[in-house]
């Protein structure tokens, strides 16, 4: 996680103020649990809320500490004691570290999903607006970065949006995997702490208990978080890499908005690059890389170690601060997305016929030619096109084996673009439920 | 994917005569949606099933077609040609390689995922019966590789089901994800297909239709798939480390089953190595590793090209087949582990009581000292616990600060091992829904 | 590793054959050196060459008894015993079974390494025939996929051979990291076996002692060893990924050659796919892959656990074979890639001029205008070109603001190829010694 | 890179300041080539280095200039003009951003090598002085967790010490493989700028020219670093997860220092966990993981594409600080490990003479016992032992087929340390060059 590529709102989440404050609220809560359970003092409960919630954690004051107990939640809770006073002693009883650092980890990744989830919104709104603004905008379909046959460029942010709702329903789910509370004390067996208390801060904090933890949550849960966002980076890769294909010179079928004062290149002024979806390409590489460690941190030692942690400090905030930096910039990519419907028409043009060759080779098997004997007729006709620049209707016409089976006008019919675009609308329907 | 790590059913899932005979069945299906639309004859469509379904598909003679067509698909047709006679020319209307082969890779998959969703509950079945016999045998649990408090073996081992259960869920999603059929045509359109083809290919298949494919079924399905596979091997590895970690000389509470005429070293005789949970680490780290080439194969170019195919060619059979022998493996080992209660216990009062030690500082602060000052108390006890091999109880009855406070009785009272247990029947309910 | 992409001496280097003649070898090489020493007696010595150097291990008799002992060397050694008779008990006197697993798995990766390498010199040799035949092909040089200046396509070929002369520099270094021997008994202290033998053996075999072994190689070797086949993987994706770019259909300035009797696309015969070139990108995925699970095996337990042992298995074949298949295909691709110099010249020609933006922009400067008005001047022009499809020249001569300070002849000057080529002898001298 | 895992030498490589200064060099140096070819006037290279070398470049102020251009180096020149005046249009001449961007990458890579080296040879001396120390502690050598043969301490540490100096080398290559300069200007024709120039930027900032570069220095050379870096990781969490098992309360013959004041655990105040090794295990885990996003840097598009520079703004710092703090604590963990040769030898005799069995299997095969026999012989007296607490030279001497071949006084002086350490001298020869 790097300010150049950060939001402000993910990157708070992250902060040292919010997570003492997540600190502080679970520890509270605790209370009032323990509380009610007789455990501590109504009072004391109250009075921890009171104190506690009007102050400001001095992060270099809990630092300073930390520096001597080299323990970050002893360090916090002394700097509480010096907030709360007497009845601090009430705080943590019968907690471990883990029961706050882990019920809080959860806490910031279930609002980092739901920033990311609002992201892909907003992508998905986007995809959504410029897939119907160019439903029927025809373009080459292209296979292998061959020309195959036509489409229009809104079936390919169609598909971009199906993509993209599919990573929204996995984004559901993982955040759904790691919303959990462990309150459960050391090697999770609620030996100091009830059951009860676990279960009234879960709720306090909108997670759901963990069902069995031993100190910690088990890794599982963050494993499949961050391989999700591996995913859901690969999705944003593929769309990003859609459109630098799309921007090169050859192509130039779309442009990434270029502002007035943007300058493309120290040397060469007349470029305007796809920088923004190529650092796209980079930000997924960065997002996938983070499955990796997250999965390495799952076989813990016994009830717990702590290698997971200097990992999580890591990439708790590099996944989701760069993904959500990504995503948003993808959906202002497509937003702002220059598209040029001509040059899609000219360079579909541009293999005088060859694209419609399929239709030809359906139309003589149908006509009683054999697969073999059809696919040679296509192939020997489509090769001039190819080799010298013919085209490739008139090569047909002009061929008495092919003409002996399909007259002229049939032929003609089978170069018509309206035939490839005409369950678009049965397309969007399925991404969209509504075709216009 | 090496025949050493391999069991028979998964391994014919990816064979190529399974492979043959799904294509087959997608292109007789697709005929008999075709002969419904009417554009291929009924009869046409019954003789392709007939002389299809009985005949053995060469698998010699199709790779002898490949290497001149160098396109396995048409080499199949080829063959298929061959067996069928004239009526084969109605087979693969306006369909293209892609909706054979994905189509088919899929429901590869999907019946992977179902061997897969049998191992777990073949493990998860182990784990249950192990745990219920082992809910009442306290061990120590450790936290750092260090003692820490007491817990049970059983404990353990529901939080493993627990973790299982959500593995099996992962599973089930994932299979869901992968669980589509395209017959789109030539980059997706259904130009020359009617979307009803797919549709019918789909349910009869037992897949969903692909809602929008641009030739290829989006790869994001399928790198969510194996990522998936990748977090279920880490589980794996956890359970794994924990049976080697308790096998070790030390501390020895477990062992894996070594059966007669086993042989541990070619040099020690004596030796019993957790040889099989070593054996699951290291193929931990191979399922986990195929996630990588899965996602980075989402991005393909345009409407596809086919460097996802060299990639799946190799995981799909890998991953698959090696995570379905680590799972049976691993409820081989979990069935017949051989477990010391004694030895856990003698472990567990290795520390001479100081695994109570949280207890007395809980109860030296609700007596009303502060937190510092009995963190002070109890840890100059147990310091000469560790240095000095003494028993934790007689010094602390013997600490004049500690008896103001609490009393020998109360004090003894801490030491008492069902305080560590009480709760077990809780967590029973929670993984299990029954505590006995 | 899959026969599809398999080549047979390599595989060779994988079969069981293979590595129990390794095996025998070694053993039979430490009986020598034992002999030497005294410990056995020097007719046994020859006896064991004698009868198993005739020998045929049988494979499946040795499967057969690892089935009972559960124990690869234990199973060999037991058939040899069967060969040799009574002076097999002077076998494997003092070793353990890494000895001669982790020499042999030295021995193929050296072996493996030797092909990789005459597979990166037959490459070279392609690069550098084809390089040298396109040394003065002018083609455009493109930055973000966008028309930056013009080079020649020797000087790309120039670049790949750089490139891979540095991953031969690599490989050599990795086969060097792996060509050790350990030959130290258990827990590698020659406890039982002199360190002699350990030198006699990796003389004999061509590997050199491991300094301080602990009964295990350690793979920190190995690591590096997998790792440094991701790089050159990595290398090979990125001329892979060119030639892709350069076959599309806009593009089209180089094409894969295309066989007689190949066919493209079951639907679209006109279609002459990269193939290949993709294909190698998902090779390129999965040997880059593997270099994961290797850095993974280096934190063995103490002195080894046997974790490493089935990742070993896997990736020793997987990334050895899949790279040298690789490598193979790549020469080939380069040796008979088709290039169209003609369409390199009219894609350069594509922008009318704009290629030359940066050499007015310094003429501008260094006739005194300032860095930021030249800019101005330049990029309106280009505009003009960019957005109307003008002529770049007549446009700059057409600019009073620009003609002046740069009369017409000093502009129509700045529009000569022959100045961005003048550099390449230098670049061919540094890449291949020799500039013609 | 976190700062709670960051130093402050390493750290200060990557600042906006020492990258300004980086560029700002390169410019200057290039514009000395550049007069000293006529180029530029000689003055106005004198008047570059006289007032951007007493600058102090103003990263707000360059920051503010780039949210208009959206270019970094644009934003460097605009504000080197600021400082330089009218002569500022001589920088940069003939020179594309990537010239100054990469040889700066290049530098600050180079420099983080050398940092990472002083580490490693911290972490040499550290390991060095321990091994001399322990090279007679006697210790139990363990193979899958489970006793094997006797070792001791120091060789550990010397295996140890010889994988780091493997990791130096290593790292030495890694370091040359980057420390390359490139100045050849737009797509590396050196168009624009004199090869020349390249030459006297690369000496004076000690580089060597890039041999051939499109614009950018190829990627495989980065790769390679990182993948170099990935492998040193897994060597430091090797010895990170020694001593964690070592320090395991089971095992105890090792122990990270605790310094007074240090709080354990939050709840258990006996607590004393090998956290510095386990949050190594979790830093190598990073480190390792940034290989696989360099990996897939390397194949940019045509002659470069910006893809690669996000990752590496955050790969550069994350990889070079995180492991340059990690081996420096690794270092601190090696110089003041607490070591308990007492426990190493009340361990070693836990198994009552069972780790001897191999001798006395050897001696029975030398005796003339068949080695199956032997086998045999050895287990079912082992078995004895580890089943039901006998000591092993007791049960053997009490077996009449052992000592109808081997006599008690034969037996007991298998029995003998001095047997397995006889050795340790060579061994530390070979690592250290001296055993004493």
């Amino acid at each position: 996680m790097i300010p150049r590529y950060a939001r402000p709102e993910m990157t708070a989440i992250w902060s040292p103020e919010t997570k003492f404050r997540i600190w502080f609220e679970i520890e509270a809560h605790a209370c009032d649990a323990l509380a009610d359970l007789g455990v501590v003092p109504r009072e004391a409960a109250r009075t921890i809320w009171e104190k506690g919630g009007a102050a400001t954690f001095d992060v270099e004051r809990i630092d300073e500490i930390e520096r001597t107990t080299k323990h970050d939640v002893i360090a916090f809770l002394t700097h509480l004691a010096e907030i709360v006073g007497p009845d601090a002693r009430f705080v943590h009883q019968g907690m471990t570290s883990s029961d706050v650092l882990d019920t809080c980890f959860n806490v910031q990744l279930t609002r980092a999903a739901d920033l990311l989830l609002a992201d892909i919104d907003a992508l998905l709104a986007a995809l959504e607006r410029r897939a119907f603004e160019h439903r029927d905008t025809v373009t080459i379909g292209r296979s292998h970065g061959i020309h195959a046959e036509p489409t229009t460029f809104g079936v390919k942010l169609a598909q971009a949006h199906a993509e993209f709702q599919r990573c929204r329903a996995r984004l559901v789910a993982a955040r759904e995997d790691v919303a959990t509370c462990a309150i459960s004390g050391a090697v999770g067996t609620f030996a100091n702490i009830d059951p009860r208390v676990e279960e009234h801060v879960a709720e306090a904090m909108g997670l759901k208990p963990e069902p069995v933890s031993t100190q910690v949550v088990p890794r599982d849960r963050h494993a499949m978080f961050f391989a999700t966002l591996g995913v859901v980076a690969s999705s944003m890769e593929r769309l990003a890499v859609e459109i630098r294909h799309l921007q090169r010179t050859e192509v130039l079928e779309v442009e990434e908005y270029f502002s007035p004062g943007q300058k493309g290149s120290s040397a060469m002024p007349h470029k305007r690059n796809p920088v923004l979806t190529e650092n796209l390409t980079g930000l997924a590489r960065m997002v996938r890389s983070y499955a990796m460690p997250a999965m390495e941190n799952v076989a813990l030692w016994h009830e717990r170690d702590i290698s997971h942690s200097s990992v999580e400090r890591m990439i708790g905030p590099d996944a989701t601060v760069t993904l959500d930096f990504a995503l948003a910039r993808l959906a202002g990519v497509v937003d702002k997305l220059v598209v040029y419907p001509n040059t899609m028409r000219a360079n579909l043009e541009k293999l005088s016929g060859l694209v419609h060759s399929q239709r030809v080779l359906l139309a003589l098997t149908q006509a009683g030619v054999s697969r073999e004997d059809a696919y040679g007729l296509v192939q020997r006709n489509a090769m001039k096109v190819w080799e010298e620049g013919a085209d490739f209707l008139i090569e047909l016409i002009a061929d008495p084996d092919v003409t002996a089976v399909l007259d002229e006008e049939t032929l003609r019919e089978k170069f018509d673009l309206g035939y490839h675009t005409k369950h678009v609308d049965r397309i969007f329907e399925r991404v969209f439920g509504r075709a216009a």
